[in-house]
Order: structure tokens, then sequence, then C-alpha cells
């Protein structure tokens, strides 16, 4: 079973407070370009993730908004900024790394919401069905190429609005020299 | 099987004649750390990698000197620079990406030089016997975590004089994360 790769470039998603302290009340945030799942899109805003130790700039605003703000990054930027944000799922922020957001208009200290993604491929209840995959939580899934591999414990997120896609991170496409478009296969 | 870890950060390896160059006539390349490989060193010199696009400062130079001057980078290091380096064996350098190099006395215009290091296990003959590996170029291996997976295409180098030890770079390390001294499990 076949699977188109996206990666995932650090992000930062943020609330409509959030969003209005760092880019100021009038802002607005515009569509660059719509990404794979259908509502997602890159904007035109970025912020700078600042710590203690260190500060990454111009890191892409996705949207469109959300009930919660989330700064996901890789381990290589972690080491960078001096945190060590745990591997989560989207939302689950509980406990996560503090970092600051520093926008044009403002900034925000937040006290958790830094992460590193889990592994996921984003997939619908009757694909889940149709491939075989139903009641399982996670695969395993083989990238090609002269430094490929297996990634362990690539996570199914289930909507009936998603796009069949599976996203890792920077640290995973660059290990395995593999990108944006590329076809990885599931392993059962 | 179960093999130790050892995770390479970019570094430089120098031929005499780079390394004067690079840090004059009567500098000594001494020894800060011995590496786990019987010989090799992490010295006291370092230089700065630069690119038409950007640079990277503070690069260790790993010793003793070679016959032949080398830089190994990450992937993620190579988009840094804006190079395309190949994946290769050390010393196989033919057609590589050229870099600069430069030191506290000089600067060297390297036009090959600069590679991704293939994945590699060190091990001596009478290893590869004794573990079952004889007439085998590779294998994979399995790394542990919740980020875990496996690497294809490791490359056994072999000499009686190595120490068993697999060697990843950070890119690979930090997809995974694991770091020096992790236990990893060769697949047969």
């Amino acid at each position: 079973m076949d699977v188109v790769l996206g990666v995932s470039n650090r992000h930062v998603h943020l609330c409509e407070r959030d969003f209005k302290i760092l880019f100021g009340e009038e802002a607005k945030l515009e569509v660059v370009k719509e990404l794979v799942q259908p509502g997602e899109f890159a904007s035109n805003c970025f912020v700078t993730i600042k710590t203690e130790k260190s500060e990454i700039q111009k890191v892409r605003v996705l949207g469109p908004l959300r009930s919660y703000t989330q700064v996901e990054v890789s381990l290589t930027d972690a080491f960078k900024l001096g945190v060590k944000p745990p591997v989560r799922d989207s939302g689950d922020l509980a406990g996560s790394e503090g970092v600051t957001l520093i926008g044009p208009n403002g900034s925000i200290e937040l006290s958790e919401g830094c992460i590193i993604a889990t592994r996921h491929i984003h997939i619908t209840p009757e694909q889940m069905a149709q491939f075989g995959f139903e009641g399982m939580k996670s695969v395993n899934v083989e990238l090609p190429g002269e430094k490929g591999g297996v990634l362990y414990n690539v996570q199914f997120k289930v909507s009936p609005n998603y796009a069949f896609e599976m996203h890792i991170d920077t640290d995973d496409a660059n290990a395995h020299m593999v990108k944006t478009g590329d076809i990885a296969r599931i392993i059962k």
C-alpha cells in the first residue's frame, strides 16, 4: 500500500487571541498556498520562536486559526533552541515545552505548546476499512532510496475530511533523503 | 546482534598540506578527546565551511591528519549551505561537492571533498566471521525508541584495527531520537 509523503517544516498554529496579539487586531491570515489536507493552508504570516538559548526566525503560521496555539519543531530545531519538546499528536499539549513567539505586533510566552509531531497518516474511515486498517492505531512505513529505511509508530489520523497523505518532519525526511511528493510503502 | 551507536556531527578531516594552510606551518593537531575508533581523536582545531549561500562555523577537525581532505555534513547542513553532496564512503571523493574551508591562518577552496557519509559499521575481519557476516557488504539496523525504525544500507567497514561500532549522522540520529552510546540491533 503506497502513500504520498508530505514533509512538514517547523510551523505554528495559532488561536484567534494569540494571532491578534502577534499580528494586530486588524490582521488577516491570508492563503498563500493550499495544503493537501482540505481547508489547511500556508499563510502570509511568520513568527520568531525564541528561547533563553537562541531563536529561529521566519517560522510560518499555518491556517486556518485553531482553538489552540501549537508550535511544531524537529529535534534538530529543539537542540538549537535548547528545549525538550515531547513527541505528541496535534492538540495534545499538556506539559509540553514552553517557548516565546514574537510577531510584528507583539509577543506571547507559551508555558506549553511546543511539540515534535508524531509521524502520522491522514486517512478517512472509509479508507481505513477499504485498505484493511480497521482497528489499527499505527503502522510501519518503508521509505525508498539510498538512505531508505522504515519508520515505526506512524499513527493513523482518521477523519471523513482528510486526504490520504503521510506527514513526517524534516529530520525524518532528511535522514532518509525523501521529500514531499515521494512515495512510501505502508507495511502491515 | 546488538551494536553501539556513535553519532557523527559535521566534521572535517585534513591532509597535512591543507592543515598547514588553514592553521599555519607551526600548528599542531592536539588530542582533545579520544574517539572509540583506535587512534582517532577530536582535535582542538575548528574551521568554517563557507559556500556562496551561507556558512557553518566551528566545525571540528578530527585527527590524525589523513592523505586527503574530506568534509562530512548532514543533508540538513547541505540545505543550509546550498550544496548537494553525494552519499559516499570515506575517501571516495571524486565528483563530490566543493566548499571553502576557512581557518585562523588561511582558507582553501575545495573543488571536491564534501560528502554525506554512508551509514557504516566498523568491524574486524574476525568479528565478520564470528558474527556470521562474511561475504556481506551491508545490513539493515533497527533503532529503538518512540521514533524508532530501521536504517537500510548500513555498510561494513572492515579492518583489524577497528572497534565494533556503528556510525550515523545527526539527521539519522535526530529523526530516530537516538544518541551516542545507544544500542541498535543488526537485522541479518
